[in-house]
């Protein structure tokens, strides 16, 4: 079933259905990390409904995105939210595969932004759908395929940044530094501050020096429960 | 000068040359991360003074510690730190270099431990003295000569336990996984909770399964500038 959700985010909307992969808050926190220059030109490599470009739009309104999408139904989904905003001279969906990004796209980006499957692919069964599979499993991308077509899309210091999980952390530098992706600036998200990590956002320059910035970790909520303040921001909560 | 500290635990005390390299917070920190079992057999790589073997011994009594240091000046404070404590049937101070570890120290090690020089080699200049240099900078031995000599002790299944800086966990995570040392653990510790980290504890497995912890972030102090609970915990303030 379809339903159209307010972002709380300059009047825009974004369509979902309940049958297929709809966002969660893993995208929220990836756009409110992606760094955005002027004019920004930026790619993101699998988009599903395209909340990323809507948010990050929301954000800037001089950048233009590329988002690429392998599930037919979801780039349906997200050229109408396109449109529906009336921002088709801003945001393109194409449906593809991340793998030909390369050819798919146009031109060099400043940034590319991510928001992957979390799972290895033997890792898991039972998904909901054949959509929350693709979502979720690395069945048709790989991280160390994701960060190679990232490379072949930046300028050279140009960013990729990404969210996944905490776990992963150690092989995830592994594939970004093997694509000479450095990872400069990393921020674990943890639900309560004496928690272990669950996800990591992660940003990385392109032919990049080494030496990472540990950000203060993200902390979603406090000790009795509610939210903290800078996830209330993130989420526009309020007005704050 | 040489002076002796009391460790405050167990009685235990350390004597140090302020001439020479002194313990700092890292390798308290450091001595509170490492998991010790029942008989552990421990390679301490770099002991410098032998604060890390006092410390660990302070929480396993049932331990012994092969621990290697290649500054002469240093190894003779250790000794005598050693005999001053009764712990010569515990505790080996042996002079020699890390990357000749395998053939200096004897039969296979539970865990390995060790807080390494901080910084490049090229990093900076004007160390206050020739023993400070050797401590602060990769001169004597790179962290991946370091791993390289940590897999050669262990068993595997072992642990090889370190502190280093936080902002090359990148690089540190990448010299252990080609040493088979798989980062299993990790700890970032912040000044203040809104800050980014300082320093990284990582605890690594010999041949162990991808999959990284990240653990609560260790803040060592409160908005108000006191120190947190676990920082006093860790260092036995007030009997905490």
């Amino acid at each position: 079933m379809e339903r159209i959700d307010d972002l709380q985010l300059k009047g825009l909307s974004i369509i979902q259905d309940t049958e297929l992969f709809c966002f969660g808050t893993d995208a929220v926190l990836l756009a409110d990390f992606v760094r955005l220059k002027k004019n920004a030109r930026v790619a993101d490599l699998g988009t599903g409904t395209g909340i990323l470009p809507l948010l990050l739009y929301g954000r800037r309104e001089d950048i233009s995105v590329q988002a690429l999408e392998l599930q037919e139904a979801l780039c349906s989904l997200a050229r109408r939210s396109v449109e529906r905003n009336g921002l088709t001279d801003r945001i393109e969906i194409i449906h593809g595969d991340i793998r030909e990004a390369r050819r798919l796209l146009t031109g060099e980006f400043d940034a590319v932004v991510s928001n992957p499957p979390y799972e290895k692919e033997n890792a898991g069964i039972g998904s909901k759908t054949e959509s929350h599979r693709l979502a979720r499993f690395e069945a048709a991308i790989t991280f160390p395929a994701l960060c190679a077509s990232a490379r072949a899309l930046l300028r050279s210091g140009g960013r990729f940044t990404c969210i996944h999980r905490a776990s992963r952390a150690a092989g995830l530098f592994a594939a970004l530094r093997e694509n000479r992706l450095e990872p400069k600036e990393v921020r674990f998200v943890h639900s309560f501050v004496d928690r272990p990590a669950a996800q990591v956002l992660i940003s990385a320059v392109k032919d990049g020096s080494e030496g990472i910035e540990v950000l203060p970790p993200l902390v979603v909520y406090r000790g009795d429960g509610s939210e903290t303040d800078e996830i209330r921001k993130i989420y526009h909560r309020d007005g704050i």
